[in-house]
Order: C-alpha cells, then structure tokens, then sequence
C-alpha cells in the first residue's frame, strides 16, 4: 500500500479541535457527510473498528463458511441480511452504503479502485460481512503498556502474504495474510497472553521470532503498509491479519465484491473491552 | 546435575508392576518405607508436584518474603507451622521427614551432600515452604499435545542460570534460574497461553528465543539437567524454575537449609487441574 492518504499521525493532528471524535455515531456520521476520509485508526477509542467484505448473495454461503474456517484471519463480527446496507448489532444508524471513508472495489476478483461512497454499487442481492480488525488488540496492548511501534513511528502496520494456506470454502482461497509487530522477549510473552483474550479480533498470535517458516523471505520489507524497523532484541509477532479475505476474493472472482480500503475501516458502537474472553 | 540416580525413563520402567503408581498416598508411603528412590516425574500423574524449601525460623520470614516478591521462580503452595514437618492442604498423612525420595542438605549456604531422610536433621524452629514445579504445567503441555523434548528423549530438563537479577528480600538475593523446552513458534504460543493458566506452577514463560538476551552464552550446555538438542525451527523457550531458591540460599548462608534434590520432588494429593485460573 504505497503512497495512501493520510498517515495515523496526521489523522490523529487533524482531528479532535471541532468535532467529538471518541463518539463512533459522529464518526460515521462526519464520514458519511464526506467531511472524513482519511485512516480511521485514531478514532473512537474503546470501540471495535470492524474490516468489511461484500459480496453477491450467490457467493455469501461460501464466503460465511471460508470464515468459519479461518477465523483467526477471518473472525466474523456480523453478517447482513441479503440487500440490507445495515447491521444493527454494530450500531443502530450505521449505513454500509456510506459510513466508511474509503471502499476498494473488486471486479471478477480484480483491484478496479478505491471510492469512498458505494451508493451508487449497492444491489439487493449484496450480503456484507463484518470481521475483527487488529485496532481492537492494539488498543488491549497499548492499555498493558507495551510499545507498539508502528503506532510510535506514525506509519502504517506491515502486513506480509505468508505461505500459509486458509482452509478453502467453496470457490474462496488463498494464503494467510499477517501483521507483524516487534517486542522484546518478555514483551511478546505478554502479547501473546493479551490477544489471546480477544479471539473476535484475530485473537493469539500465528507465528513468531522466524519469518522465513512462514514464507516471509525479508521481514524489513512489507508486502502491504509501511517496512518496518526491527530493532535488535526484539523478535517479529505475527497475528492473523483482516486483509486476507482480499486475497480470497481474488481467488473467488465474483463479478463484484466490495471490501474496505486498508486502514480505513467500520467504525462500530461496540465497545473492545466487551470483545475480551478473559 | 551429573551423575543422578535415575533418569525418567528408567524410573517409569522400574514401576507401575507391583504397586500402584498413580495414588500419590501410596507413592508417598513407598518413599517413606525406602523402597523408592528416584526421580518422581513419571509418578502420581495428575497431581501435584512441589519443590521443597526447608529453612530456621530466623530465616522463614525473610524467604516468605522471596517468594512473594517472585513469584515466578517461587510460586508458594503452602507454608508449615514453626517446628511442623506437616503441610496438611497439600497431604493428610504428608511427612516431610520421609517423604520425598532425596534432600540436599545445604550448610553456611554450601552444599552438604544428598541424603535420603532428614528425620536425624529436623528441628523444632524449621519452617518448611512447598513450591509450585514445572511438572504441572508440562503435564498441561502433553495434554494439549504439545511434546516435551526431554522426556522425549528421557532426559533431563536443561536448566541455566540467567542474568535476571531476583528482586531481593533481607539475606535472601540472586539471579533466576530458568528451565528450557524447545518449540515450534506456533507450539511456542499455545505454550505460552497452557501456561498462563497456572501462575502457581511459575505461570507463562519469562523469555523465549533468545538465549544471550538473559545472559546465557550457549543454550546447547545446560548449567543442569542434561544439554537439549534444539531442532532447526524450533525456538527456546524459558521458564522460570524452582532451583531458584536454592542459588538464594547460598546467598543468605543459612547455617542449615534443606530442599529437595532436583527431579526428586514433593508428591502432593492436589490435582493440578485445581490450579488453573482459567
């Protein structure tokens, strides 16, 4: 994800002055005015941001059964009724159509670009699925004081294609897609304790401390976001990560489908501490 | 350790033909009648193991203190009345005299040699301290499916001395010791989350992958236990060991000390699933 809007950094600079943005309903509704377009990572703190996948009800069963199969890369937080823009159990007003800043539409599984209304693409046949984001982890982490770094730096998370093979559903599969964040030893010990509370959002790490298992031939260079800085004394951590859906849909091909744009994701009224098992 | 008695596996051979193995009361009895003096891992599964800590009134308080200001190391399960050689939450017919099938014996903080009852040694101002043992939580290993390299192999479990420095309490000082299983990293996180269910058996490890981080030059030499073999693609990782104490008596010189002689352990009646916390 070369050259993207807006850094969480300048998200986060350019906000919080004139308008509430802890409160999740005047997020979605400052984006849904078009007032909002950038990465939503420093919004709405305490609340659950969700990655959204849309597809034709004709590949809906399989895809709900490509997530169930993978839910640490694909945990579903909520699932629409066919044609229906709305998931109430998210937030009461939320619109799909319009509440997210940035869309990435797909066509026959092929990237035709990012828009940031779906309005005018909305079917009566669309199902909309709703998945746990890494920003729900993060927030636990970051309340247990543990650095995480690409937040320090102000850039984008790297996010790697592994050589792990999702279990297929139907015409749905592909290879696991991960995040990585450095810690220390202990650090990661504690990480690895944290996110496991949070199985709804990506839950336990995949993998740790050697890349090249994994398929990942240079952990510095990022296959999407920002390349990361490793420090020595700290070791990779790679969770499951929401964007490898995408490369399932790519597989899939549906004439249509309709994710989020990286990092610009579903602002929900559900609060992350709720999300916790332990 | 050099030259110990018997190694696991030759315990688990001599037994389980004549008497029942599984009752820790009954092994408990064999050992104070003399006809046992091995190692007990392979002995009362399902029940708990402790590490023994017997010191003078003059010094109890002081390692009390130990051990709550680290519990990783020294996970305290019970504490006996001045003068007492019982730990009735641990055993009804418990007899810390006789029923562990080897002590060491420390004098002036020096190690005195190993003997295989202390009923000649006891005092009426002993305070005895039961702590939690790695036993337990590799018990919850091998339930979840996890291996265990050295008792793979019948070996011993390789321990080091690190440079992690025990947070100090009156004469009793010193770094942890810690003990090392080998594992894949997906292996290496369902470690660390089995693990985290017990805090009263040292709980989560406290470092993995890498060794010169926490001062150990070579984890293929083992300052006790036997030297691992560490696979290609797995990772170190380490938990904190109930040796521990033994390095802070040496610190705090008591004129007498005793504690058990590693692997030779306290059979308790406590099953080890009471211990989980989740």
């Amino acid at each position: 994800m070369s050259a993207t809007t807006t850094t969480v950094a300048e998200a986060a600079h350019g906000l919080g002055l004139d308008w509430n943005t802890t409160d999740p309903v005047e997020v979605r509704r400052r984006i849904r005015a078009g007032r909002f377009h950038g990465h939503t990572g420093a919004l709405a703190k305490g609340y659950v941001q969700a990655n959204l996948a849309i597809l034709p009800a004709d590949y809906a069963d399989e895809f709900a059964r490509f997530c169930q199969r993978n839910p640490k890369p694909c945990p579903l937080l909520a699932m629409s009724e066919p044609g229906s823009p709305h998931l109430p159990e998210l937030g009461e007003d939320l619109d799909l159509r319009t509440d997210l800043p940035s869309y990435r539409v797909f066509r026959d599984g092929e990237l035709d670009g990012d828009v940031r209304s779906i309005e005018d693409l909305w079917r009566d046949d669309f199902v909309a699925f709703a998945l746990g984001c890494s920003f729900s982890f993060e927030e636990a982490l970051i309340d247990a004081g543990l650095p995480i770094r690409h937040w320090r730096d102000g850039s984008l998370c790297p996010v790697y294609l592994t050589d792990i093979e999702c279990t297929p559903a139907g015409r749905f599969r592909g290879r696991m897609v991960v995040s990585m964040r450095p810690f220390t030893p202990a650090d990661a010990i504690k990480a690895v304790q944290i996110t496991s509370r949070y199985p709804r959002v990506h839950g336990a790490p995949v993998h740790l401390g050697m890349p090249e298992r994994i398929g990942i031939e240079d952990v510095e260079r990022a296959w999407q976001g920002d390349d990361p800085v490793v420090e020595a004394g700290r070791i990779p951590v790679f969770w499951a990560c929401g964007i490898t859906p995408q490369v399932a849909v790519r597989s899939a091909r549906p004439p249509i489908a309709i994710t989020h744009t990286p990092s610009h994701m579903l602002v929900t009224d559900v609060r992350n501490a709720t999300l916790s098992v332990g």
